[in-house]
Formats: C-alpha cells, structure tokens, sequence
C-alpha cells in the first residue's frame, strides 16, 4: 500500500467529483484516471464515502495553503487581506473558465443530506474557516477599519456562505462577475466601517 | 398522453431530485414514486434533460407562486417586504427538516456545468427572480428605507446569491440558525439605509 498512489487516487478523484459530483463519479473513472488497476480501490478507502472524506481533507488543505499565509501577512490591512483572499480563489475560478466553483460547498450541498459522516467533516472544515475570518474581522474593528456594529463570528460566516452563493451564481453566468459583485459588496458596502 | 400524468412525474421527480440530485436519481425511481408503469417515460419527455428542464420550470412556479404576492403586498414597506420572501421560505426549509436547500441552486451548482440548456434555463429564471427584488430595492431606495448608495440591480443580485449561500450552510449545520444571520445581515448591516 503506497501513499503515493493512494494520493494520486485523491487528486484524480477530487478533479472528477469536483466537475461531475460525488454520485456523478464512479469508482472505475477515478481509478482509470488515476491510472491505479481496477479492483485495487479498496486497498487505500474502506468505502466510497471514507474516500469522500479523504477528497474533503485533501481538498481543505488545499484551501488552507492558499487562505492562512494571506490572513499571516499583517503588513496588510484586514480588508486587504479579505480582499487578497477573494482575488486568490477568484484566480483558481479564472483558470477554471468559471467552472466547478468550491468542491467543499459543492459536496456540502450534494451531500450533506446524504451522508452524516460528509456532513459533520465538511461542517467542522466549515467552521475553522469562518474562525479564521472571524478574527479577521475582530483586528479590523479594533482598528476600525471593519464596521463595530456587528458581532464578528456572524459577519464572518454570512461573508463566508455567501461567497459560496457568489460561486453558484459564477457558474450559472458562466462569468467572474458575480465573485468582483461579491467582492464589491462585502468590502465596501458590509465590511467597511 | 395524460398532462395529468406528466404533472404527476414531474412531482414526483422533483421531490427525489430535490433529496438525491439530478444525477442521483433514476428513471426508474421517478416512475416508481410517479406510479407510472416502466418505459412510459419517453412518452412524456424527450430525454432525462428535457425532464430536468420541465423539474425547473415547475419549481420556478412554485417559487414565483410564494414571492409574487409578497411582492405586490404594497400594505408592507420594502424591507419588510424582504423579510416576509425570506421567511417564507425559511417556513418551507423548516418543514424539510433543514434538508434538501433550493432545489433551483442546487440544480445550478450540479449541472451548470454538465447541461447548457439546463444552464441556460436557470440563469433565465434567477435573471428574472432578481430583476424582481431590484424592483423592490429601488421602490426602497425611493422611500429613503433602503440604502442608497449601492446599484439596486447588484444589491438584489449580492442578496440573492447570498441567499442560497445561506441555504448551503442551513443543511450543512442541520439548523435554520444561517438562514436567521442571514434575514439580520442582510437586512440590518446591508439594506437598512
């Protein structure tokens, strides 16, 4: 059993779920992609849904490398910062053709009612995220460069589910503009003190 | 060939895709819940696509069904106007248990991708759905209710994506706590002048 290979099985997947779904995708297509031999799926994941879970860890690390060392970097301002984040996933989007959007929001909606372990893993991914923004958004009030008005850790989750109505809508409109409105929106006329 | 029966395959369909997704669920399943005998599909649709087309435009009466009342209700002012759309159909989620989303988002964000006419058709009826709250933003923008220092056809089109963001995280949190943040940002930290 070589970590190797069962990585390379996560990347193939995780390439084909986020384009076609969790369901969309089945066991043969992954392994075909990854160049893995047929029947040797379960050697590395228990199940499809432990693969699942694999897909999500995966991909949140992903996400993470991308959003922690921006929110480190203090010599920008907290809106900067936000913004600098959006512009980095918006850049993902750009170099997709406005496809596939979040898969972490896509298996949540696909899957959160069709399989609890799914559910409570993207949940928990979820809810670290939206911490790391609700900081972010507490430095900027005490600079008072981010509205007081409200409470940081329910700004900071409707910034973030909304960024995910953004990505549906940037698929639907096969277009970047709906993630610059978002931008727009959240920086100048909710964030901004 | 029965309208009756059409109809009754089309409901029947729309509650399964609603739960499972369009890709998960089957023929047979639809014929099955439709208590349709077996084969009879084709004489009622085209292709599997034109079904998805047909689930689309009855679950956008349905939706227009709720919202266009609301809309013409001018005894309420604009935001509370907003507010009674939002409940609405947080009434509707919170008789699914918080499963299931809008079946309309969930459609774009599986098959955006995957079916040009699907797409086609859903970004038509959220276009439409949204010049309707711009409507109402601007008749509150008038009234000196809602802020004016937004475009009122961006600010319905941020508050609507926001909206199924919101419903995103409704199932993925099991609770209507996201839909609630959402009604209090939106209307109070967004739209309030």
């Amino acid at each position: 059993m070589s970590e190797e290979t069962r990585t390379r099985i996560i990347e193939a997947g995780s390439q084909l779920i986020h384009l076609h779904g969790f369901q969309g995708t089945g066991l043969k297509a992954i392994l075909d992609a990854a160049e893995v031999p047929k029947g040797s799926f379960y050697h590395y994941f228990k199940s499809k849904e432990d693969f699942g879970l694999a897909v999500i860890e995966h991909y949140a690390n992903f996400t993470k490398s991308i959003v922690e060392p921006i929110i480190e970097d203090t010599t920008l301002s907290t809106l900067e910062r936000f913004r600098a984040i959006f512009r980095a996933f918006r850049a993902v989007s750009e170099q997709n053709k406005c496809t596939r959007g979040c898969l972490l929001a896509n298996l949540s909606q696909e899957m959160a009612d069709l399989s609890e372990p799914m559910r409570e893993l993207l949940d928990g991914v979820f809810n670290r995220a939206s911490a790391a923004f609700a900081d972010l958004i507490r430095e900027g009030q005490q600079s008072g460069e981010i509205n007081p008005d409200f409470d940081a850790d329910d700004a900071a989750d409707f910034v973030f589910a909304s960024w995910h109505g953004a990505m549906i809508r940037m698929k639907l409109h096969n277009s970047l503009a709906p993630l610059d409105l978002f931008e727009r929106m959240i920086i100048s006329h909710f964030l901004s003190a």
